[in-house]
C-alpha cells in the first residue's frame, strides 16, 4: 500500500473505499454473498496468491466485515462469514453488477443477472426518497452537512455551491 | 498491478472491477462528480502523487469513463469530465457513501449526507423490481444465467444451486 490513509477523513466514500478500496476486497465479499466461506474456495475462485489472501482476510475481519468461525479442531481450520457491517454492502455490489452488465459485459451480453426468486424479474438499485419512499433523479440532488461535518465538509460544501 | 486481470471473467463485478477496482479510480470518480475536471484539482483534492494521477486518469480515459476537453491552447491544457458510462456509477459512490456514513463514520456522525435538493429529505439506494416497482428484499433474490453465459457462470451457477 503506497497511498495515504483516508481513515480521517471526513468523506464517506473515502472512509468507505478505507475498507473495501483495497483490490480484492470486493471480490472477496462477492464470494463470501455467494456463500463460500473456507480460505480454499476463496482461493480458487479468485486465483489469489495465498500470502496475499490471508493478510486479506485478517484484515477484512480485523474491520469487522467478516468474522471467523472455527469448524475442526485438529488441525484448526476457519470459516469466514460476513458480519452485518459487510452484509450491508450488498447494495454496493448490487451496483457494480448492474454497472458491470450494462457497460462491460461480454460480447455475448450479460452473464449472470440477479432476479427475484419467486419471479425471475430483474432487480434495479434506485435512489429513493427516504420519507417519501419515491425514487428520486439524480441530478435533484445536493450534499449536505451531517453532524460529523468539519472543516474538510464545510470547505467543500462552499466550494461546490458557492456558484 | 500484480494482480490477475478480469477483463476475460463472465461476472459482471469482477468485470467491473477490472474498471474502477484500482485504488484511487472511484474517488477520482467521486471527485469529477463533485465538480473537480482540472488535473490540479483532483491532485489537491487526493493528495495523490502527479504521476500516479497522471496514469489513473489516462486509463480512465481509455476505459470510457472520463473523457478530455482542452480548455487552453499554449499550453494545451485538458479537462476530464464524466462520459456516460462514468455518470452511470453515481448509484456505486451513493451506495458507498450510505455505506459510509451507517458503518465508518467519524464519530460526531456522518460529515456528508446526500438529500434532496428541495425537500433535503435524505436519500437511499433501494433494490427494486423493475418491472413491479416495488421494493425487493436482498433474502428473496438469486443469480440467473443471462445470455453471455459460459462455463465460469453455469459452474456458479450449479454451485451454488445444488443444494
Amino acid at each position: 500500500m503506497q497511498h495515504r490513509s483516508f481513515a480521517d477523513a471526513e468523506c464517506p466514500i473515502a472512509r468507505s473505499m478505507e475498507h473495501v478500496g483495497e483490490w480484492w476486497n470486493l471480490l472477496i465479499l462477492r464470494d463470501a454473498f455467494r456463500g463460500r466461506c473456507r480460505f480454499d474456495e476463496f482461493q480458487e475462485s479468485l486465483g489469489i496468491a495465498r500470502n496475499i489472501l490471508s493478510r486479506r482476510l485478517k484484515r477484512l475481519v480485523a474491520d469487522g466485515l467478516l468474522e471467523k468461525h472455527l469448524y475442526a479442531a485438529r488441525p484448526a481450520r476457519y470459516e469466514y462469514r460476513l458480519t452485518a457491517k459487510g452484509h450491508d454492502l450488498f447494495p454496493v455490489l448490487i451496483s457494480l453488477m448492474e454497472w458491470g452488465n450494462r457497460w462491460a459485459a461480454p460480447d455475448g451480453g450479460p452473464a449472470l443477472v440477479q432476479v427475484d426468486r419467486k419471479t425471475g424479474n430483474p432487480v434495479h438499485a434506485e435512489l429513493i426518497d427516504t420519507n417519501t419512499g419515491k425514487p428520486i433523479d439524480p441530478s435533484n440532488l445536493r450534499l449536505k452537512a451531517g453532524p460529523g461535518a468539519g472543516a474538510e465538509t464545510r470547505a467543500l460544501l462552499a466550494q461546490l455551491y458557492r456558484k
